[in-house]
């Protein structure tokens, strides 16, 4: 799907830039990308930092290039979409638990009860979490996450989760990776749940998803084939000032190149910015109700309010994804 | 230094094979080891998971090979190289650290009490680990640690720590990563003690590096600059059953091929082979006690007992390193 959307964004920009391409004889790397200040900023940059000799050059081992996932990469409203596959998760091992009929915080998942649903809070969702996301193995729990992406669809689009995803992004990964840079996802999601279609999605690879987890344990299985369970524990949350720390264990590198969108990305635009050399720090800001969403300060998901004050005091770049971005999401394009 | 001493050592094999070239035309990837099952076993797993259309075929972004490093990558003998570095660091920092002088386990090591620190137990060390590993921010961790390789030397072969990796398995690395493997460390190691040096000495970047870890902090320094600061405290012991948890949460992807040479690897190795398709499981026998050390099942460092029946009960590869190994040392071959 990815390859396919962006050929095709390529074919739509070259009609749209057919009478003033961007430059003489080659195809412009961001098609979905208005021209504006961000869009030369990210040229400008990738430019600067792959150019041999020059004074902002950045050798390709260290063209590190993070990105947050929730808000930054896909949609992240009106829930973080792995919160939608925990809530069709309780729904699905409904029949094998058949207490929680009368037990809360399932009892209201399972009669869709938005308003109770709205208000168990952050106890009653972490009792879904633990009991939709432990409890089985690794391998389990992937086969549930690939059938879900398969298949669920979200409540406003009536799309996949993964058709969310923004087109202007996925441009970004791959004009990146075009230039050597190696892509990260720093997500406050959960690596497995990410894991297991990102690199379809976005072409990143399970090993360079960063992400929260939980305590997995080796268990060697009485036939002799061992698995990993996955314990109820949580064992690292990468969210805020765990970003930076994620990077660190994960990656042990530190990026040259980073892009959030909300409070909870803000440390890890702040380590970026501390290296030294070339760098760039950018913010996706949800501006369009109408394409997408629009949220920011008030924003009880995705809150986007001292990472913003600090990105235009800094002059990072902050995306106006209503007016930077031409598409938002690749199914626009077809 | 890799580079060189892999030139070196094609060139000293083909003088070796000028009469019996390997094959026709081609370089032998392996001039350090002997003809025998081991090298027989490498070479045909890696012909058969990188055969287009063959039945054991691995597809490229599968080809995952996992390594432990002490003593499956350089020497671990008469102490792990980190427990050394750790020693000479008490040495560097002891002029800060007056109290040392009358301190336990501190002043054994200040006075090269050769027996009081082989008695000291594993608190003595863990209270030297922490003493020399944390309460600092990973930079400066970093620089003491490239400053200690450059410069510390092995009391047996009075060489750089460095130069005591070995060229077999050099070899294999490069051999791996031409046929499109992705190699990684995985060691009971401090990530942040091999990170500094990975890639200039096995030719594998930090992010592929995966190991014990201790907490780290963000602290945004009153300037504005933030740093992560080491604490004392463990955050992740990858050995053992430690070894599949730490490639499930760093990788992400099972390997096929993976090398260890103790117990501490056994569970990577049932890890790896317990996946579908390919896959190959190696140790290091170190059986050479002339050119490196040879130890076994009664070892305080290393000891390879478990994971050896297993592996002569399963099949799995068990290189005999005084057999196997034409070379054991890149600076053999100079």
């Amino acid at each position: 799907m990815r390859r396919r959307a962006i050929v095709t964004g390529l074919a739509a920009a070259a009609v749209v830039f057919s009478t003033a391409p961007p430059s003489f004889g080659q195809a412009d790397p961001l098609p979905s990308w208005n021209d504006g200040p961000i869009k030369k900023a990210i040229l400008d940059f990738v430019a600067r930092s792959t150019a041999t000799g020059g004074p902002d050059f950045v050798p390709v081992a260290e063209r590190i290039a993070t990105f947050d996932n929730d808000g930054t990469l896909w949609t992240e409203q009106p829930v973080y979409f792995q919160v939608a596959f925990a809530m069709d998760r309780v729904k699905a091992l409904a029949p094998q638990r058949p207490e929680w009929k009368t037990l809360e915080p399932f009892k209201s998942v399972l009669a869709d009860d938005k308003a109770a649903m709205a208000a168990m809070g952050e106890k009653g969702l972490l009792e879904i979490m633990a009991a939709t996301h432990t409890g089985l193995t690794t391998a389990e729990f992937s086969k549930a996450v690939n059938d879900w992406i398969a298949t669920a669809r979200h409540p406003r689009f009536n799309r996949l989760y993964s058709d969310l995803v923004y087109q202007p992004m996925l441009e970004l990964l791959a004009y990146l990776r075009a230039n050597q840079f190696k892509t990260f996802i720093v997500s406050g999601g959960g690596i497995e749940f990410m894991r297991p279609w990102t690199e379809q999605i976005y072409g990143i690879p399970p090993e360079q998803v960063v992400g929260s987890s939980g305590v997995t344990k080796f268990v060697l299985q009485p036939d002799g084939v061992p698995v990993l369970m996955k314990e109820a524990k949580v064992e690292f949350v990468d969210d805020g000032p765990g970003k930076p720390v994620g990077i660190n264990h994960f990656i042990g590198r530190r990026p040259v190149f980073a892009f959030g969108n909300s409070d909870g990305d803000q440390q890890m635009l702040e380590w970026t910015a501390a290296g030294t050399g070339a760098r760039f720090m950018g913010l996706v800001h949800h501006t369009d109700a109408v394409r997408e969403y629009a949220y920011d300060r008030q924003s009880h998901i995705g809150k986007l309010d001292k990472a913003w004050d600090e990105a235009v005091r800094r002059k990072w770049a902050v995306v106006d994804m209503k007016n930077d971005w031409k598409v938002i999401y690749p199914f626009e394009l077809k």
